[in-house]
């Protein structure tokens, strides 16, 4: 009999979703904090789960290299929660450029075969190691790092970071693979103009 | 010739690493926000890698499961960087029983086997799904989860949580595997004094 | 006269509301952040007041207690402002059960009667004690905790937390109150099955 | 028998109860987070809760109000929690004058009498509202506010902070109470130098 | 050859520059975190510089000052990026009287000319330097501060918040610019009945 | 005669500056929120002020440039109130090259002269202006941007960052100017080994 009495207490309990999380709606414009969020009576189980990493980015390019990332544009259910993820493939000589996150440190973990990662520091040291499966690195935030696969088999690891939106800087594309001017990269790299106009070619860029 | 008068020039560029990293000194007394920071000349290359997650944890137990943790107290780099990770190991039909992490969000990488993994909303209801290699689950921060493997082989997932210290609630040992009084546990939780007993006299519960 | 120049000077100068201020447009999605904020043209000092927990809750129910929320759903005005609150009632022997806030630490407050409260750390220590009136008590953030009224006469409790929507998962009502599967229940928790199907027949639970 | 070999599995987990408390050490130098934290093995129940608020302030005084603090220099336990409460009484005609606190936002709860409450915008509006036993208004974080109570009985209210060093800064001990020279009072506030000097003499203020 | 596989690989890299920048439409509503994102591909170069503080604000005003703020209103390209900006320009004699920034710290740049600034502690110590071309100062959160120009020739200063929208109380127009009834301000800040309403009359207060 | 009373009713009052200010006690070892605070009865105005940008950097260099910061490290008042600064000088022809702040936007004033200055996104597009005097700029959070001199008179220019410690990373430095192995420069970057070699020896580098 009190069970009724029960359930009408129960309704002065705040029980709103709305705390824990906020699947992101990617349509609208979001906002500094991220997306807007989706109505979680809609939300199911699979928003939770994210299978793209599953299987092996495609290597046969010039890096050897794939990069599959789990950002909140590709799992929504990360808007807000302060976490994304990424899968990285390396063939045999593949390498991730150097490259930076904005906005986010990284936490490498090495699933199979050897990955050769480092950074440098605002001190201009080179922090650098070959890891193992199961080993496991930090980025602190914002410096510029690489992961290289110096083996002779493939290598899989898996970068997680502290925000959904890390952002992701890569040095060549940024300075070879837009429309920074060519003048402008020589003065602000000391690089000579051949070089530049080479690599521009190679990675597409203009200006 | 120009060199040295370059060289001059970098004394007036601000160099110090203090600003990259804090690997923490773990003997102190530690502060809301992580621990005092080692002199950047002392650290190396080393400081930046744990290997303490290449090697499964011991599942010979009762929850035939093994929780590896890459905390900031087993790997100071992580000090300030927002970020640490832990280690899975389940054997078949082992589980890591409910718990909540108090000041952080998870993202769960299946690295091998399979894990059946779910959280439970503020508005009590359960999310729940079967992660086969490759698949990432997120859980809200401050919410009760878990994971098991139902399957005939074992199964490594690794955990990442946005705090280098995340904390760890696991429910049944809050409950029966401490000093909170038995009447306390009983009023508390609803669940009759004998259950209570009985779950003490298994994880070691006073009180 | 040279009240004219001055209002001309008063042009200059920023007077905008909106860095003061957000009160929420609970209709629109919500963000991370919170809610969309309402023109601030429309808003007057009865937006900033909140009347609701000046009645006692109804605590005629299993728990004899009662909890009143006055989060950002029920007071748009703490949209943005990082504090939420809420009102216990607790007739002699209630009890509001265990339970974790996922977004917040809470500071409780005895307005009337006496209080026992705890909570219990990550290591497993319970902290209990009883609280007279004026006395208060902090609860770290995401941990399990209670109040419960083991005197005689009513009491009543203000609990405050560092977040305008600070979440509310109460242990009994996630494992027992929802759509927990029970085998899962059993299986993460070593409740017996009995049990669990007991409690889910009081508590209204599926699965 | 199985119990040993659990107790074995347990120590994999991390149980350290660092993450979910600092204890303020009030001796050492404090840091821009907060205190360094004791040794969570000396901390018992008696730290979490606070007794100072279970009094009334003395109000035999020009203001005919108290503020009670607890604050983390009263209550340590507040370190790195994101909260700190007071506790006002006010006589009948007692006011708490305008204010600020810098680096928190209030809420604040009517415990017994009739209070008289406001604020300021940066858009220079009022809102003021008298509030009964149980109301609750919000202050938006750094915006001048008092609290006073014009009717003829007692009034209690609790205030709390999202900040366990929330700060206070009285507009008349500001002005008039401390160093800050007459003439630069004067400057920049357009007061003219006999009120300036008349309040300083009754505030006891130099310069 | 090799070209055209490499723009595929470019494919599975993620390129939003969602995560860089959210330049403000400040037509929507806004949240607690700032407004809403404009469309990164319509966002320019342009969108990131800001001149109106190339020229100095009108000075012939009660005040001998302007004060000509690049807040998110005014420069949309800061929203979310932690930062704004402000020019000051002192006539002789000129004043930005009293006041404090609710959201924000602020750090000050002596362009030209002489500036004596100052901030009162909340322990009613007054901080005051006349600063000369080129220094700079610091005024921390939430406390009142001032700048003045005691010299003979106009001075401009660089004022820089970390925050968007540093929001701006200036004391005499909170107490004497706007509808904050006069009875409440003499109990509230003990100044007389006279002297508020003569400085309401000059500033335009009404109540 | 009521001033005794009064000053009596003071002691209830927390006054404590701490929640105002933590000047940097740089000698010790810091941690993530950055230095520990030295005794605020110690500090005077001084500290708030700075006067080491007021005196042009010395731009007989490489590259006719220097960069005078007022980091926490210099400014000691500078810590935990989320704010530095610092002072650009370029000569004719001048150039801070390519760099980062790992932890803090920045906003540009040009104080004389012409400043031509960019930072290019994450998706590769360079965003450049020529600024006037008095025009400003942001630069968004760990993005690689630059400042130049295309004009013939000196320019100076004041950044500020949204943190006391932003960090600094100057790509040229990174890649040649420090113990980066060139194979590793060259495997990451797709320059070539000539290069590299060519501007470590103009830049120091070793390795």
């Amino acid at each position: 009999m009190y069970y009724i009495i029960f359930l009408f207490a129960l309704l002065s309990f705040p029980t709103s979703q709305a705390a824990d999380f906020c699947v992101a709606k990617l349509k609208g414009s979001g906002s500094p904090s991220g997306y807007a969020c989706r109505n979680p009576a809609n939300v199911t189980a699979d928003d939770f789960v994210f299978t793209g990493l599953s299987m092996a980015g495609n290597t046969t390019n010039i890096i050897s290299a794939a990069v599959t990332p789990a950002f909140v544009q590709q799992f929504p259910a990360l808007n807000g929660l302060g976490l994304s993820t990424a899968r990285l493939d390396l063939a045999p000589g593949g390498v991730v450029p150097l490259h930076t996150h904005p906005a986010a440190s990284e936490i490498l973990f090495v699933a199979s075969g050897k990955v050769t990662a480092g950074f440098v520091s605002s001190a201009n040291v080179a922090y650098v190691k070959t890891l193992g499966k199961g080993d496991v690195m930090i980025f602190p935030q914002g410096l510029l790092h690489f992961q290289l696969n110096g083996g002779g088999t493939p290598a899989v690891a898996i970068a997680t970071f502290n925000s959904p939106e890390p952002g992701l800087q890569i040095l060549d594309f940024a300075l070879f693979g837009g429309d920074f001017p060519t003048p402008l990269v020589v003065k602000t790299t000391f690089l000579d103009a051949a070089t530049v106009k080479k690599l521009k070619g190679v990675l597409g860029g203009t200006g």
